[in-house]
């Protein structure tokens, strides 16, 4: 629910978290009238349409804010060597269940593979998710364990969906990337066909996981710096010289 | 040509700075067998080609490195209201010249209007251009006042290849955002149609200005968040009312 602490100008400021723009974004408000408030994200603040709305509805009621820009995974991700030039829409994964499979992702990613672009996919969190079946036995409110989608886990929905909806917008065989923790100390790539990728888990280590399926139209210069991330150099290269590095 | 001071560990750091990796990046990567070297960018430094074939060299000389991911325009564009999702490629426009105008970005453009997605335009600078008519005259090398494209004149210039290559890309009346000094306290927004933006430098003040032209793909909440920047908000509602907020 946020906590105080001071400001660098003296004036109480009070820090609002994740949590609570989601569930309690009017308090967050209702405060800002009086007091400085702070609110701390993960990444750019920009990058959700749950800030933006939140900076609307401030502005709407005549409450001035300021945001300082940061490092985001929509950038950051450049660090496996794929220029950013090259990516088209990122898309979200998000888990997929017995009666949720949410596929407009897959229409996307074919738009972007149309134009020989790269896709930045973004993985499912689950984080303070109700454990309705305790509450139902218990009567008490508890959370299921935080999950986060791992690479592999989204490889293979991806693999899923094309056996599902068969435009060929990829294959098994198509080169993708897999990030774990990037701009962190412990970052890992691992790269390779989506087929491959099914199963780097454990070489990624823990979250958060990203996933980038790559364009045709990438640059020699990307083949070379990913190619050191590739579970297998030489596949990597077959692969890359049959069917990427495509001028436009 | 880079500064030397101490580093956290009391060991020598040599800083280089952008001219050094673009005319000397040897010298960098030979003083980094025995020192540490720190090299400092703007924005995201795997943001541009040559700093990711600097790293490419790096490795390959078995020289370590590590990075610190930072804010950039790539994802900072998101402070106009726009979301990140929606944007497809970002392309560059060069300050045209008699002889040399490329319009490549141009096919782009059309790949994400096509999939109704906003395109970033990074614009030009010139810094540190030899003044070569000074030279043949003196025999001295000096250099160019540094220059900035203004988002005006990246309009102008978009409207110029539209009529020149007729493709119908965009129009004079296609809705797009300036932006100028995006993250900084500064920053300035003006929303408007392009051929409205040609006339907007004078509001938007000095460099670094960029430019998103809008995909039809747009969603309410962009539409709202924006038209607050707006020349004209009754030419911008009737204009998206008629062309945009199109659902997929």
């Amino acid at each position: 629910m946020g906590f105080q602490q001071e400001s660098f100008y003296g004036r109480p400021i009070v820090v609002a978290d994740r949590d609570m723009v989601e569930s309690n974004s009017d308090e967050i408000l209702r405060n800002a009238r009086d007091e400085d408030v702070a609110f701390l994200v993960v990444g750019d603040v920009f990058g959700a349409t749950t800030h933006t709305d939140l900076a609307l509805r401030a502005r709407q009621l005549s409450i001035p804010f300021q945001h300082v820009p940061n490092a985001s995974i929509m950038s950051g991700i450049g660090a496996v060597g794929l220029q950013l030039y090259n990516f088209g829409q990122t898309v979200s994964m998000v888990f997929f269940t017995e009666t949720w499979r949410p596929t407009s992702w897959y229409d996307r990613v074919g738009e972007n593979r149309a134009s020989g672009l790269h896709t930045l996919v973004l993985l499912d969190i689950k984080v303070k998710e109700p454990d309705y079946g305790a509450l139902a036995r218990t009567g008490k409110l508890t959370y299921e364990p935080p999950r986060y989608m791992t690479a592999g886990q989204c490889a293979r929905q991806m693999i899923e969906t094309e056996d599902e909806r068969g435009g060929g917008v990829y294959s098994r065989r198509s080169l993708a990337v897999a990030a774990a923790r990037v701009g962190g100390r412990t970052q890992t790539f691992v790269a390779g066909t989506l087929e491959q990728l099914c199963s780097q888990d454990e070489t990624l280590g823990g979250p958060l996981h990203s996933l980038v399926l790559l364009g045709r139209r990438g640059h020699e210069l990307e083949h070379e710096y990913v190619r050191e991330f590739a579970v297998d150099k030489e596949k990597w290269d077959s692969i890359w010289a049959a069917d990427y590095g495509r001028a436009e």
